[in-house]
């Protein structure tokens, strides 16, 4: 058993490190983004998923906004500590366009698919 | 309904796309990997899981050395249309440690923990 220390994760050049979500209770992949270093202390210390968002150049609480918070249950990371894989308690859509995953298009027969309709927040 | 073409997908500035790969029958997350255009179109022809190995700048065909293939069940992709889901079927392992899952180690309390074990391919 060793500590864990946050800087030997293997970050890229843009020093980043792709996470997976995956949702706890159905373990449907919910989306890929990215962490720096200090995302990753954030998300350990607070246990609320913490982002580095490439395009805003800025820390990205997920759901600090839009109410569909990501609650860490389980960060774990790969044989190479290239890539990280966070099991969550997702509240509500993980996806911006109200789907449940980010992951709802499908190719099927060399055609794109759509495999699961937003969610009525309102019903 | 839409033709899929690969072009369509963002790949990175070095060409290329991160894949998770997700057994079809537990949905555990197996591993994440980088294809290129070419890796997503070889896959699609195929129905093997054919990456891009940054390491050695070669196709790998997941599971041709070691017999562990990854039968394609479905391709998904993100709404930023910049990371694919491989909904696949795990032939043995899909990590080279011969554990099921490349995402073997948690952080628990702060401290690391192996919570998978090699499994025993000769058993």
């Amino acid at each position: 058993m060793n500590n864990f220390e946050p800087s030997t994760l293997k970050y890229n050049e843009a020093g980043l490190i792709p996470v997976i979500a995956q949702d706890n209770n159905t373990l449907e992949v919910l989306m890929l983004a990215w962490m720096n270093l200090e995302a990753v202390e954030r998300t350990l210390k607070t246990g609320k998923l913490t982002y580095w968002s490439r395009s805003r150049s800025e820390f990205w609480i997920k759901g600090e906004t839009s109410g569909n918070t990501q609650e860490l249950v389980e960060l774990r990371f790969d044989c190479d500590r290239d890539a990280l894989l966070a099991i969550v308690k997702q509240k509500g859509p993980a996806c911006h366009t109200n789907r449940k995953s980010c992951f709802f298009t499908g190719i099927i027969d060399g055609s794109e698919f759509e495999l699961m309709v937003p969610v009525d927040q309102n019903g």
